[in-house]
């Protein structure tokens, strides 16, 4: 018999995940399916790959990232630490708990570049259109090779989709936008606050990104950052230069005016507003159709497309637990394609979903969110054998990091985290993250090695 | 026996052409094909039809347009008069020779208006993959109806691509990019001067793009103006505050470097590289390959692709001839279509291909491209019968705007041309082009109106 044929989109965090928990079984002398990763991007890393670019790439598609320049972790990473390598093992030194995207993106590197997962993925490969046949129970993947300019179709008895719901923007309209002089750019293009020095940036937003770029930038100099909000708040103790007001009603030529009646004067506009979840690829039939939330609909386990579940969705939560959760993920996911884990009926798979759905609705505290996708990992981590890890103290950190947010924005990423995975306490940064506007690896690393190295010529001298 | 059925990808200038060419053999009393055309966004129009968006629209597609606000025709409207359309039938007076966008767009609307096109045309579509059948010779056409996130297939006996070349950006790197600290955008994504106001601008390339943007900054009040070309400079008289120097090599934090050895300090960079053809819905072997040049290979009489005639391509040359050649070609494409005009061997198709390209290659000043454009328009026209117009007289017109262009940048767009459809001489506007800053329909239409009702009442009270 034929090995099964697996086939994963995207070689970011999830799609990663899922060859290093292929990669597992077979380290455990287990045979697996054949797999292969269509990678859109000519290296791994998704989100991670940091690009300068905006818009489209090289070969003109659709740009992935919305990475930007200075984006440090703004959750400890103590609380994203894959079970099975810790930082300790990367770094072979404790480091601090927020790192820069460098940093991190050198962590989720180190793992793979173990194993030969880099072989299993087609890079500059993007997927044009799936399609599936009942009879035969196939997906037939249509697949263009950017480099080389040259499209082929290929079967697969299972499909992972692991490409992100970061990348598409939701961009909504606001009544004179198109006359307003000055740069309008929504969150996915912006690559870093230099751009915006001296300048009062108007941020529609209150979420995650709107947060992020609105403390970058005023760390890094923008004239004032007004936030404009929907429903709620951020509301934590802003600093001065720094404020939040009810929602953007419409421009008049520089002008926003907001809810309240108030109004001011901007120069640029960045709208954090959101992505959408988006597979162009693939029939509708077959697509995820979901608002950003803690338990989508139609995927049992959070995973398995539930109308046929021979196609799998992997990351596709909203998030507190990331690369970790998409561990979990991928090992589940594993099991089920290698036939260690069997799926339950369609009906009873309706029922589980239905249950995590109420549970889900019948929140909305932050704390309760953490609690409820706390409940989701330990469900997840029941199901394989990916290396168990206290869930319930990592739930403890993200509530004490909603806490320290909330009283200092600026500081919170000076705070120490210890490890779940190796019971290390996080150093304390070299220089506080308000003073440090170099966000390199070598910058990060420096100082502590420079120290180190100090010491040894001060004993080599002492001898 | 069924009626045949054509699919029109795009409702473009091209895509516009291509209906008006099957409603004017309709209203010829022929009995035509089924025609359905998809256009992705909500209007027609395609780049005249201007979005404040950049990256990606409302349904999550890449934006199509590369318009931005101040742009006016940067040719003489003479040059480019629908032979069946004139700007007298449309605007019932004389205007100027060089309208703003929205004036353009106007026109182009007002021909079609006057039929049921719209009707034909499914809006919010977007095209996701395309095969062609060898034993039924059908193409299967995969849509995407954005509106309501639904995928269907149709099948056609012709597919028309006239989706453009002017959509997808080529950018280039250029080392130290990435640390830029200003905005570095591709022209695709200009969306008007206003931002650039103060502003030190860094500008790459040397066609259209990089001339226009350049001189629209300037106009709107940019600091100063850096052009920097690859092989050869624009080389008009440049006013003082626009420059032109060699290649870019790269940058230092927010200091460029020319291949000539200097460098300067900039604020923002807008990179006019060029666009690529890409057409990401159609199997490689049935992509048009390309660069921009006026006589693209593998498409006989400049639309038939050679390997495949019912697949047509419009529009995919580069332009000196713009409308009136999409007219052109969209009757020659519609006669063939309709079995008026019969195709020769794939030999003879081939034979006189390359004819042409040679022709195109022995060529290489400006006045000769247009002449060479002049007789491929020429040839066009004696396929059909779509209306005859004195092409000698419009490459004459050409050539005279490319020396107004060289004389005076600033002030070409205030000179008159008479058109070759009606004998009308063009008005004189009522404001210099380097003084008007308003692109309105409203504005450009105002004065005249009104002096006219002004004179109305002065000849009232008179009486």
């Amino acid at each position: 018999m034929n090995k099964k044929r697996v086939g994963i989109i995207g070689a970011g965090p999830s799609g990663l995940a899922q060859l290093r928990a292929f990669e597992a079984a077979k380290n455990e002398g287990h045979d697996g399916p054949e797999v292969v990763c269509f990678e859109k991007q000519s290296n791994w890393g998704e989100m991670w790959n940091y690009s300068w670019r905006t818009g489209v790439g090289q070969y003109g598609e659709p740009i992935h990232g919305s990475m930007y320049k200075y984006l440090w972790s703004n959750g400890p990473k103590e609380c994203l630490e894959f079970s099975d390598y810790s930082f300790d093992e990367h770094f072979k030194k404790p480091i601090s708990s927020y790192p820069p995207r460098p940093v991190l993106f050198d962590y989720i590197q180190g793992r793979i570049k173990k194993n030969n997962v880099r072989d299993y993925i087609r890079f500059d490969t993007t997927v044009r259109w799936v399609s599936f046949d009942e009879e035969t129970q196939k997906f037939t993947v249509v697949l263009d090779n950017l480099k080389i300019d040259k499209t082929y179709s290929e079967e697969f008895d299972y499909l992972v989709v692991a490409s992100g719901h970061f990348s598409t923007p939701n961009m909504p309209y606001f009544k004179g936008i198109e006359h307003f002089p000055g740069q309008v750019m929504h969150a996915h293009d912006f690559r870093g606050a230099d751009q915006f020095k001296d300048l009062n940036l108007l941020i529609v937003g209150s979420s995650y990104s709107a947060e992020d770029i609105g403390v970058q930038c005023y760390k890094h100099g923008a004239k004032s950052v007004t936030l404009s909000y929907r429903s709620s708040p951020i509301g934590v103790a802003w600093p001065e230069g720094i404020k939040e007001v009810p929602l953007l009603t419409h421009f008049e030529n520089d002008t926003a005016f907001f809810k309240d009646g108030t109004s001011e004067k901007y120069d640029a506009v960045v709208l954090c507003t959101g992505y959408q979840h988006k597979f162009p690829f693939l029939p509708d039939e077959m697509r995820l159709k979901t608002k950003n939330n803690l338990y989508p609909d139609h995927l049992y386990k959070g995973i398995f497309f539930n109308e046929l579940p021979r196609l799998i969705y992997l990351g596709m939560q909203d998030q507190y637990y990331t690369f970790n959760m998409f561990d979990a993920q991928a090992w589940v996911s594993r099991d089920c394609i290698m036939g260690k884990y069997e799926l339950p009926s369609k009906e009873e798979r309706r029922l589980d979903i239905n249950k995590w759905l109420a549970e889900n609705e019948a929140h909305t505290s932050n704390e309760a969110h953490v609690d409820f996708q706390t409940a989701y990992i330990k469900e997840l981590l029941s199901l394989s054998n990916y290396p168990n890890f206290n869930v319930e103290k990592v739930a403890e950190m993200f509530k004490e990091w909603l806490k320290d947010k909330e009283e200092n924005i600026l500081t919170y990423r000076d705070k120490s985290f210890k490890s779940v995975v190796t019971g290390t306490q996080a150093e304390i940064h070299h220089t506080e993250w308000m003073d440090e506007l170099n966000d390199t690896k070598e910058r990060y690393l420096y100082q502590e090695e420079s120290e180190e190295s100090l010491a040894d010529k001060v004993k080599v001298s002492a001898i």
